[in-house]
């Protein structure tokens, strides 16, 4: 596949890999990147753990690969100096106004993505001139902005409104998502909760069986601190992080199997469709 | 277009409008109809006004249309029996078993379609005998499940698990949404909130301009009654209906226009997502 998003972040399948706090660590990042993907390298490690995994991954791909940076966290600066002298391509900006890091980040020639979650954010931080804008729609797993629109709305609003390329993300895991997110407006997608259920992430075997086995109806949105996060419910494993899109995950696979059967699996989507428009 | 939805219910394109209570009269229904969909009557009115307006409809259009039925109301009975007199050839369940009214019905050769806002519900429809299926995510508009999973989820999840054809609601409204809803597996597509501000339809020029102003996160669900309603927020225009897609809507249409524009724009949609796969 060739697009705007797969060109400007030199990859072959425009799949993101949502970075999962502290269960997205190098050997996933560098799976889902060696898969022809962008894996991305989670937060809540500490920042010499962090800057470990970032050299771990760098050991374990050759392709590019992302790294979440959420601007809310106290030692931003100390973050962005460690991006830029490993060197890291990509960069996953999230809670806050990318504005306060674009100088830096373009000064190094890295690729800023930033995740939105309403149009109006999508137009300001266009402005502030962020090259990706990752739309995601309340049914993310994690923690999730508190107005929630819905993926299925959310991805035409922006890819409407703005000029930068769109990724789709919230409740999408497979072909069908991925075609469905183009059909959308989005140039890609970025998944999360798919890939907890990776053999390469560090979830617990606990957590990734909860997800197996959890419904469409078995996650909720529950504060959390100052903001909420999408989880399983009680009875499924409380407090696990987990999108609505658990309902269609039903077995662990590695990240190359995983993003086999997305982009495999697409062409048999895309083919269903346009048997029925040629009809 | 042709799939099973397009030949089960007679139509030109696979795009049902969705009832609205009492602003889905004949004149919506049979515009719908006219323009290759398939119009639906909406309920809310007594028993005598509207079957005036399924007579009314037969007359603005020779072509099928729906008849909603909510499966909660007091005189489904008379309902029953008024729909099979006037020779009523699609019928819209919800709010209940439909088990209870599937021998009436197939019984006078009607097409079923069942509403269900869950891939549990849709399985133990199915096995009621009922002929499609509508997903619909939370994201409509109108009085909405306690579940409210996405459609982004919904659909993929019941078309995964069904046989008989699913149609998608929720969330959608366009060109996008109709390609959006076949990568996911879907037959079709049901527009509620889009066809709300048609000319042809009867809901006030206060309510089609509230929708008209609205942004993608000026919705909510409120409760109203023993379920709850998804309606624009208090600024908008309080206790008016809307689904979230109301964002992506910005001027009133005719029926025809609306489907012109859905039909004809899903071409290109489709062209552009081809044009990326095979790059």
């Amino acid at each position: 596949m060739k697009n705007r998003i797969t060109e400007m972040l030199g990859i072959e399948h425009p799949v993101v890999q949502g970075g999962m706090m502290e269960i997205s660590r190098a050997s996933l990042t560098a799976a889902v990147s060696n898969a022809g993907g962008l894996g991305t390298l989670g937060q809540r490690m500490d920042l010499k753990a962090w800057r470990k995994e970032i050299v771990k991954a760098k050991e374990l791909t050759d392709r590019p690969f992302a790294v979440n940076l959420p601007l809310h966290i106290p030692d931003l600066d100390n973050r962005l100096e460690a991006i830029i002298d490993e060197k890291v391509k990509v960069v996953t900006t999230a809670a806050g106004d990318p504005a306060r890091v674009m100088e830096t980040l373009k000064a190094a020639g890295i690729v800023v993505l930033h995740v939105v979650g309403t149009a109006l954010q999508a137009e300001k931080v266009e402005q502030s001139g962020v090259d990706i804008i990752v739309a995601e729609g309340g049914e993310s797993g994690g923690m999730v902005g508190k107005d929630r629109v819905s993926t299925v709305v959310l991805v035409p609003e922006v890819s409407g409104r703005v000029k930068v390329p769109v990724v789709a993300a919230g409740g999408l895991a497979d072909a069908r998502g991925l075609v469905a997110a183009l059909a959308l407006g989005a140039e890609g997608v970025q998944i999360g909760t798919r890939f907890l259920v990776a053999k390469e992430c560090s979830a617990g075997e606990e957590w990734k069986q909860a997800v197996c086995k959890a419904k469409d109806t078995d996650t909720h949105i529950v504060p959390r601190g100052k903001a909420q996060g999408r989880m399983l419910k009680d009875d499924i494993m409380a407090g696990a992080m987990a999108g609505i899109v658990a309902g269609l995950i039903s077995e662990e696979l590695s990240a190359q199997q995983i993003m086999d059967s997305i982009v495999g699996g697409a062409e048999a989507v895309l083919e269903n469709v346009n048997r029925q428009f040629r009809e």
